[in-house]
């Protein structure tokens, strides 16, 4: 990929978590899919908020949490994603750069206030997410500086993208610009909704624009319209340069070149919140992937980070990423 | 107290927390005070943000933490503060509202944002406050409503209250309204430094209107200007009905009739963030004080909310505070 200053831009729907615990008495009330990411308007965000406990406010969205933690674990990275100049907005900047992120998208002077996501985690860790994308539809191709894409080794998109329509636009031009400037595309499939939602497209994007693909297995089997993980595996074979697939407690599997690395997941005493799993598993990849670690070793610093981030609440990382990769590869 | 329908009113600086973890390197390069709370402008409010680390948000201000603890508890209560109609005024609101506390306290429709309370929290679980004031000084006499505050058995002010001026005049209200209206008032002294700011006016409160006082060591010691506890504890007996002294680790010392009452400190763990403490043990011994326990199980109680709320970041309760007392009464 040659050398160039940055190792990583992240861009994706920029988001401000409101986590509240509840239990599945209330999703049940509330109509709300489990371990899902649903899209909700102004006033349903606002019935929610209404009925939901009390919140802690955390910086979020995919990609940024994936960013952060790529930044953490002393990666050059930039992050490409719209707020409004609000005060959430200037939370999610603030926070973003203090994580040591590159972070100059504009913010937006009017329209929709920046975008947040309703978490509720139940007790057994899993979380349900409510997202009102507020500012987000707000991010367009003009927001694409051609420079940052072309100063990064990995280009990396979230599928929630496709989202606000004219996010697409601004997706695909990066996705362009990153080839033309000798970069890779890595592309992470969000979530299971989302690739129904998008399933022709993401097929596309997958065979012909992708790179690296990240997926959890409910993703890939949506992809691919099957029960069957493995005869998902075997349809994903070949279609991209390098593929992980995340399986929670059972690990990931990684996908290069006709080789199939079956990685373990990293021991966790109790999964508090499952918020930022995907997220922090990429980054750990991406950041072995950039450095030239060779790819179980990306996977096992991919698992460390995912299993830093479900042991506590919110999905950003709060303990030294750096420090435990360094202590567990003892370098 | 008489049979009334609220159990406590709550009057305080509505302020939500910015909680943010560090080092003792970075509050010495920042001129912070360690484990006290100062007060700073908008500039300083500014920069230091800038400056500090990522950060999570989450409503706070010592009395409304107290009041949501005293609700948490089952206790039937309501608190009057000032915020303005923003985003994180909107977040403070729905916060205490979800905790069960009434809060009908008008927004302020225009001036300076809600308060902020930059949270810096070290690897020994202390906590160094820097408190944005903002909107709290709006607050006023004509806040407080007389059937609001006449409902309650107790009105629980905060020393800080004396920092906006306005609100000293609001608290005076509140004061010869409870007890016109035969009942209770109770008064924490906050911190130190506020002491030392308010030392003779916090003096003739305590000595003429004062009848439930909580304070920890460093406050008692400010209060009288000695560096000797026991001095300090013989010069508040018989200022007061009831004052309870905490003394971190060591426990804390009920003094009602002339008898002091030593109790136990909960044993916890790690303490992870200390942010809350003291207001999480007023909720419970005015809950316990409330509902008629004697005052060596009222401290009990308070002992058990306090441990809770320092053994996880943030101020406001996580566990199931009503579980956790009837557990440990066996009730």
């Amino acid at each position: 990929m040659g050398d160039k200053p940055l190792e990583l831009v992240g861009i994706g729907n920029a988001i401000v978590d409101v986590l509240s615990r509840t239990d599945d008495d209330f999703l049940r009330t509330h109509g709300i899919a489990k371990g899902a990411m649903t899209l909700i308007d102004a006033d349903r965000a606002e019935a929610l908020y209404e009925a939901m406990g009390p919140g802690v406010e955390v910086s979020g969205g995919s990609l940024a949490n994936a960013t952060a933690g790529f930044a953490a674990l002393g990666g050059r990275a930039a992050y490409i994603g719209k707020v409004k100049d609000d005060q959430l907005g200037r939370v999610f900047a603030h926070d973003l750069r203090a994580a040591g992120v590159r972070f100059t998208t504009p913010m937006a002077a009017d329209g929709d206030a920046t975008a947040r996501c309703l978490v509720l985690v139940t007790a057994d860790g899993q979380r349900s997410m409510n997202t009102y994308l507020g500012a987000c539809v707000q991010l367009s191709e003009a927001d694409i500086d051609p420079d940052l894409v072309a100063a990064a080794k990995i280009v990396y998109l979230e599928g929630y993208l496709w989202d606000p329509p004219e996010a697409k636009k601004a997706f695909r031009k990066a996705m362009a610009l990153a080839h033309e400037a000798g970069g890779e595309v890595a592309l992470t499939l969000s979530d299971s909704f989302c690739v129904e939602r998008w399933r022709a497209e993401f097929r596309e994007l997958v065979d012909h624009h992708v790179d690296i693909l990240f997926a959890n297995e409910a993703e890939l089997l949506a992809l691919f319209e099957t029960p069957d993980f493995e005869v998902a595996l075997g349809a994903l074979h070949g279609r991209v340069k390098v593929a992980a697939v995340t399986r929670s407690e059972q690990g990931s599997v990684i996908l290069h070149d006709g080789a199939a690395h079956r990685i373990d997941a990293e021991p966790v005493t109790r999964v508090v919140d499952a918020t930022g799993a995907g997220d922090l598993y990429s980054a750990g990849f991406l950041y072995g992937y950039a450095r030239g670690y060779d790819l179980p070793t990306a996977g096992r610093i991919a698992s460390i980070c995912a299993a830093e981030v479900i042991s506590h609440y919110g999905a950003r990382p709060e303990s030294d990423l750096k420090e435990l990769v360094a202590e567990a590869l003892g370098t």
